[in-house]
C-alpha cells in the first residue's frame, strides 16, 4: 500500500509564464515575405516598414473653396476700400494651373485644388465678392488683409519625404490601407500567412456533427482555436484527432509538422489524462522546452522542438486552452508575421467584484472591461471554472490574479491584458 | 457685384448626427439567412440566437483525477482508521461506466470522466492510497469524510437546456465558435454577407498604381473603405469612378444599386466641389434623407433612397470619410447582419491634452485610448486637419468635442466611442 507515485515523466519543473514565453519566442523566426495587391493586404501584417516615397501633399493644396491670391496684393484692403483682383483661371481639384499668379491677379480654386505659382494664400469664398456672372467671375474683391500661407497646405506638411509611416509587423487596417494607397503601393510586402496545425486529443471528443453519446462531449477547442488563428491572420490546418497510440500519434505529429509553421495540440498533457502527448513529446528527436508553468489554468501547457519546428501542447480544458493560446501561441503567430514585440500590453484596472478565492499560483481569468466616468473596471465573465466556455464569450481581457494568501477585494487595482 | 449666392440645391438643413443615424437606420432591414459550416462562420454574425439544445455538461462529469465514491461510505473515515473501498472499474474520459457504484465500491476516474451511477463524490488522487499495482488498483483507502457533490460537475451546471447562450447578431469569434461546437451546430445560420458598393468621385484621383501627376492624389478612400467593410464582415464591391457627367454617373449609380445592398460614394457632395453626387441625388426617383449634418468633419454627408435602396454619399476628405463611415455606414452594415443595437457604446474618458480650438459644431476627432493606473485617457492621434490619413492609423476611438465657446482643457472628461 502506497501513495500514488508519479512516473518520472510527470515530475516537472514549473516555469514562470514569462520564462515560458521567452523560451518559446527564442525559437521563432519571421516568415518569408510575399507581395499581394493592396486590397488583399487587409488584415495581413506588413513585412517591411512603409516609408513615404514622396511628400504629402505632393503639391501646395488649397484647404478651402475660394481664391488663390498674393497676400501682398491685399495688404491695404479694407471694407471701405476693397482691393479688386483679376481672376485669371478656375482650378477645380485635379486640374493643374496653366499659369502663375501675377500682381493683381487671383485664381478661383476649390478645396483640394493645386495652388498656382505666385499665389501664397487662399481667401475663402464667403470672404469675397465677385464681379461678373456667378459661374465665370472676371474680378474678385477682397476687403481685408490676409497672412501669407492662409488655407494652403504646403508640400509635405502632412508627410515628409522618406518618413517611416508604419513599422514592419503592423496590421493592415483602414488607416494603413489609406496610407499605402496615398503612397502608391499597389502591391504590398506582407508576411506569408503562418500555417498553424491543430491536432486534437481526447477519447471523449465527438466531432461537432456527431450526436451526443454517454461520457462524450463535442470538440469545442478545435473551432475555438481555428477562430483565434484566423483572427491572428494565420491559416488553421486541421490535422484531425491524435489516436491513443504513441507510434501513430508520433507519425501524425511528423506529418503535421511537414505541413505547418507551428503545430498545436490540445489535451493529453495532464498528469492522469490518457496522456498521449506526454508520450509523443518524450521521443528522442524532440527537445522539450518546458512542460509545466506556474499558473492556472493551463499549468501542464508544454512546448517542444522537433528540429527547429515548434510544437505547443495546450491543455484540453477549454478555458486553459484559451488562456494558453493567448499567452503562448498568439505571440508566436505575431512574431512569424514580423511583429517585433508580440505581447499584449498590460494595463491596470479596478476589480469590479471581489475575488475571494485563495490562489497558490498566478491565475488568469477571462474578464470584460467596463469604463465608467473615466475609470476602468474589469469583471470576471463568469465564475472561474476553467472549463466554462461560456466565460470566453464576451471576454475582452485576461485579468491576472496574483498568488495571494487572502483573496482580492472589489476596487483593488489589478493587472489585465487586452485580448486582440 | 454681389456676395456669392448659393444655388438652391446647396441650401441645406443640418440634422444632428443622431437624427441622421435614426433616419438611415429606419430604412434598413436585416438580410436573409444562410447556413454555413461552423468553421466558415468565423467573423460572420449569427442570424438566429444560439439556444442550448441540451444541458452541458450532458453527464455528471468528474472535475478531478481520483476516485468516484459514495460519500456515505467514508463518513467515519479518519487518518487512523481509513475506509477501504473496492475499485470496480477505471473510467478515463470518454468511457461510459458499465456498472453502478454500490456500497463499499469506488471507480478510478480521470478528469472529465463520466461519474457512474451510485457515486456522489470524487476524491482527488492525492488524497487516496491505493492497494495493488499502480496501474490496476484493486482497493483504495480514504482517510477523511467528504461532502456529497465533491468534484462533480452536475448535468447542466454550466449550461441549462434551452438557455439562450448568444443573441442573434453576435459576431462569431472564439468563444462563440466553442459554444456552437459544444452544442452540436455543425452548420450555423448567419446573415448573408452584405454587399457594399463603393463609387469614387473626384477629378483629382489617381488609381493607386498610377504615377503622381500635378494636382493629383491617389484614391486612398477606396482601400480605406474596403478595409473597414471587410472588417465589418461585409463584401466591398468596387464600382470604379463616377464620371463628371450626370447621366453617366446616374447610370453607374443604378448599376451599383443592382449589385449591392448598400451603395457608398465618396466626394462630390460639398458646396463648391465639382459636385456630381449633388446632381445625381437630385434625380426625381431619388428621395433625399438629408444632405447636411451639424458636425465636423463631414457636414455635407448625404443619404438618399432609390426605391428602398440606401445610398450614403460620404465626403471625399479622408478624415471626414472615416468619421462618416463609423457614424453612419457601420451601423447599417451591422443592422443588415441582424445586430439589434448597431451603435458603438460611448464611454467617458479624460482628455490627455488640451483642445484649445473653438468649435461651432460638434466635432469628432480620431483618438487613441490609454489606460494608466485605472484611469482612461484619450489623446487625439494628431492635429485635427481632417485630411490627415496619418491620424487614422492607430486611432481606436472617436473623441467627441462639443460645440464650445472656449476650448477643452487637459484632464476634462469627454465622451468617446470605441472603434471596432
Amino acid at each position: 500500500m502506497q501513495h500514488e507515485p508519479l512516473p518520472e515523466r510527470f515530475r516537472r519543473h514549473a516555469l514562470l509564464p514569462e520564462e515560458a514565453q521567452r523560451l518559446i519566442l527564442e525559437c521563432v523566426r519571421p516568415l518569408e515575405i510575399e507581395r499581394v495587391p493592396l486590397l488583399e493586404a487587409w488584415a495581413r501584417r506588413l513585412a517591411e516598414p512603409l516609408v513615404a516615397p514622396h511628400p504629402f501633399p505632393p503639391f501646395r493644396r488649397s484647404g478651402m473653396d475660394g481664391y488663390a491670391i498674393r497676400a501682398a496684393d491685399v495688404g491695404a484692403a479694407t471694407a471701405e476700400r476693397p482691393i479688386t483682383l483679376e481672376v485669371v483661371e478656375s482650378l477645380p481639384s485635379g486640374v493643374e494651373p496653366t499659369r502663375a499668379i501675377g500682381a493683381g491677379q487671383a485664381a478661383r480654386i476649390m478645396t483640394g485644388g493645386m495652388v498656382p505659382e505666385g499665389a501664397d494664400a487662399v481667401v475663402m469664398l464667403e470672404a469675397t465678392k465677385h464681379v461678373g456672372k456667378a459661374d465665370e467671375p472676371h474680378f474678385v474683391q477682397i476687403s481685408k488683409p490676409v497672412l501669407p500661407g492662409l488655407n494652403i497646405a504646403d508640400i509635405g506638411c502632412e508627410i515628409q519625404n522618406g518618413a517611416t509611416l508604419i513599422p514592419a509587423g503592423a496590421l493592415v487596417q483602414a488607416g494603413e490601407s489609406a496610407l499605402l494607397a496615398a503612397c502608391g503601393y499597389a502591391t504590398v510586402a506582407v508576411a506569408r500567412r503562418p500555417r498553424v496545425g491543430i491536432l486534437s486529443t481526447g477519447n471523449e471528443l465527438l466531432e461537432v456533427g456527431e450526436p451526443l453519446a454517454p461520457a462524450k462531449i463535442r470538440n469545442s477547442n478545435l473551432p475555438m482555436l481555428a477562430a483565434m488563428i484566423r483572427e491572428a491572420g494565420a491559416e488553421p490546418i486541421l490535422l484531425g484527432q491524435v489516436p491513443d497510440d504513441r507510434d501513430r500519434a508520433g507519425a501524425l505529429v511528423t506529418e503535421g509538422l511537414s505541413r505547418c509553421d507551428l503545430l498545436l495540440t490540445t489535451g493529453g498533457v495532464s498528469v492522469g489524462d490518457y496522456d498521449v502527448m506526454v508520450d509523443v513529446l518524450a521521443a528522442p528527436d524532440i527537445r522539450l522546452l518546458f512542460n509545466k508553468i506556474a499558473m492556472r489554468p493551463g499549468s501542464p501547457t508544454t512546448a517542444a522542438l522537433r528540429k527547429d519546428q515548434l510544437i505547443i501542447a495546450l491543455s484540453g480544458n477549454p478555458g486553459a486552452c484559451f488562456v494558453g493560446y493567448h499567452l503562448f501561441v498568439l505571440p508566436v503567430i505575431k512574431r512569424l508575421q514580423h511583429v517585433d514585440n508580440p505581447y499584449a500590453t498590460p494595463f491596470q484596472a479596478y476589480l469590479g467584484v471581489g475575488y475571494p478565492k485563495v490562489n497558490a499560483y498566478r491565475r488568469y481569468i477571462r474578464g470584460r472591461m467596463n469604463i465608467v466616468d473615466g475609470l476602468v473596471k474589469v469583471w470576471p465573465t463568469g465564475d472561474d471554472k476553467s472549463s466554462l466556455m461560456t466565460t470566453i464569450v464576451g471576454a475582452d481581457c485576461l485579468i491576472e490574479i496574483p498568488p495571494l494568501k487572502s483573496g482580492l477585494e472589489a476596487g483593488q487595482l489589478v493587472t489585465a491584458w487586452r485580448l486582440d
